[in-house]
């Protein structure tokens, strides 16, 4: 039976009020104060941050792209030197997912194509065939031919060597029918038992293997799914799929899934990374939350402001480009500890944005970052004296 | 008569064997160990890293250019923001040059076009029209007129209130006869006493003034001009104009230069950052050297790399995009302090160029930065011990 001695999850506090609760996740590479958040360094590499600055920015976790490693530079590669860890050089926890998302979003007209039978969109179709054995597609690099199996995931996510790896799944659109998303979710069942083999077959205690909840928007598949995977032997769970449409059906999906799940096992919440969602999650009891999003938002040239700071956005953000800002001698938060706000002006950064110095990227990826790891930091303490819903007033705006 | 009494420059050792001397230059921001590297901050901020960056990397001095800060975001805004130390955070020394060498070398079409009555090549004009006033240009940003004149290139670095200001001067082509260069010389001069004039009417002490040397290659003609500024109560001196087109005639010019100038001031070499052109400045007497070499190597790919290191390389770097760095888990140089040689790996580094990841760009400025800092420090301890030859045989490449 597959078992994971250097891994553990330990909670540690749980709310009164809700299903939020505080943990720790023990890994061979440190542990993790949870709920914490991770952060997509997609290529191995956080664009505009050093794993150094990540750390001092209170970063725990940091998560690669199985999809866009394996084409480039490789698993081989990768292994041969030393394992994602060394390669990016982040001694920290890691993990990767199953290059399943990537795989499908990136050849999603083909797959809305193969679903509905007719073209959605124009995008090229590089998703070429999903089969029993498992999905074959072409490279966004050089249009190669590759096949995604749920061995070779796993064996790849074994040569890249993270602490954390994640069951290969079939992505299915938002719009797929029910019975679609139960046919889907099925095969994703044979593929996660495959997985599960894989993983077994070369398990060294070094890995731990989370497993993905599917089952779409539909309260019985996720029931469904949840039995599947709490039956398996995964260490945690990630919640996939479909979450609907708008926030309120998303809230509702995120609740009932955790309902389901088994609470012994750390749950991941896949690509949410909105603030106010965060504290949906967390009462929900989800433990980490990764996205795109603080990173992305900054090479736009958004800064992640507090509502307690009382700014005129009806955002989560402010956007440094914006006129308003071209003479203001504040930091973007005169309370972020961070090393952004500690020296530049918000007209200093207006400035950078506007003559397209990267500094400015540079400087907003290191506030965000540590606006969200503030962030669940505070989220931690409130969980502990159960006063959750007074620091989302803080955070989170209305 | 004009007096600097925040500033001083003491010389402290001095080479029994070349004019090479180590010094100590104070001013209202703290010192300079001299001879120092002073990195571009070109308009206002290094491409990829934070000014706690460059002072961790040991950066003594940093520069901003006038010409770019007058257009955008304009001296006013900077000085009602509190000036341009506070603007990009760097509480160091910091000097502007006088806004003409970018005038100049930007519009270098037309003013070759003035000199030589003919097209010299296709592009735009900026430069319309150099008289006894001074320069009419057009911004390179949105194609508006502006006039630069030595009394206006003194009030715009008032207001971005540096510690170091250049005076206004022609910046000539490269190819200009002898009776150009003169002729240019003498308006340099006329334009040097009036930024003097206007320097001393507002001057409070907080800032030094340094005049530059003309004079092309022509022997005679930079005798000239060292009469001239060392009669005249600059704090340092810029040695500037052409210095020929090949190596050994810019050696020759930078030693005559250096053996005209009142040994008693500090000399800075503008835009000379060639390792092994150090070597022959420091010899020739010069006390700082600026150019964006080292950080504009950095974002194509280049790190610099000492000789006695003996890599395969005919230049004084190497270049990571190249293939055969690909998996070389070697750091650039495993003696190197700086924080990518702590923990990248040159494959690491190569995969990031190759991926147009910005982080790989960023790594490599941090290791220039570092090894020109060190450079210099190396440079400072040989001369005081007499070694700089066997110094400059572990940096530069034969």
């Amino acid at each position: 039976m597959l078992s994971y001695p250097h891994f553990s999850f330990q909670i540690q506090n749980t709310s009164v009020k809700s299903r939020a609760r505080v943990g720790k996740l023990s890994t061979p590479h440190g542990e993790v104060a949870t709920p914490a958040f991770i952060f997509c360094a997609t290529k191995g590499a956080i664009k505009g941050a050093s794993p150094q600055q990540m750390k001092s920015a209170g970063t725990q976790i940091m998560l690669g792209n199985t999809y866009h490693l394996m084409l480039s530079p490789g698993g081989e590669l990768i292994e041969r030197l030393g394992g994602l860890h060394r390669f990016m050089a982040w001694d920290g926890p890691l993990l990767t997912d199953s290059g399943g998302f990537q795989v499908f979003s990136m050849g999603y007209g083909s797959v809305s194509h193969e679903i509905k039978k007719k073209q959605m969109d124009s995008r090229p179709k590089t998703v070429l065939k999903i089969t029993e054995e498992g999905v074959t597609f072409r490279s966004y690099l050089d249009g190669s031919l590759h096949v995604l199996t749920p061995e070779k995931s796993i064996q790849v996510q074994r040569q890249l060597g993270p602490d954390f790896v994640v069951v290969f799944d079939e992505c299915t659109p938002y719009h797929v029918d029910k019975s679609y998303t139960e046919k889907s979710l099925h095969l994703s069942h044979r593929w996660g038992l495959r997985c599960l083999q894989e993983f077994e077959q070369h398990h060294d205690g070094r890995q731990a293997l989370y497993g993905i909840l599917q089952g779409g928007v539909y309260p019985d598949l996720r029931q469904q799914a949840a039995e599947f995977v709490n039956s398996q032997p995964f260490f945690g769970h990630a919640v996939g799929g479909s979450l609907g449409e708008e926030k309120a059906e998303m809230y509702e999906v995120i609740d009932h899934s955790l309902s389901l799940l088994d609470s012994s096992r750390p749950v991941h919440l896949l690509g949410i990374g909105g603030i106010k969602d965060i504290f949906v999650g967390v009462a929900a009891g989800v433990d980490t939350f990764d996205c795109v999003h603080p990173t992305r938002l900054a090479r736009h040239g958004g800064a992640l402001i507090r509502a307690v700071q009382g700014e005129e956005t009806t955002r989560e953000h402010i956007v440094l480009s914006n006129r308003r800002h071209q003479q203001d001698e504040r930091p973007i938060d005169a309370t972020c500890p961070c090393e952004t706000c500690k020296v530049f002006s918000r007209a200093y950064l207006h400035y950078l944005f506007r003559a397209n110095e990267f500094l400015g990227i540079q400087a907003l990826i290191l506030h965000n970052v540590a606006y969200m790891n503030r962030l669940m930091q505070a989220i931690r303490e409130a969980i502990v004296t159960d006063r959750v819903e007074e620091e989302q007033r803080l955070w989170v705006h209305d």
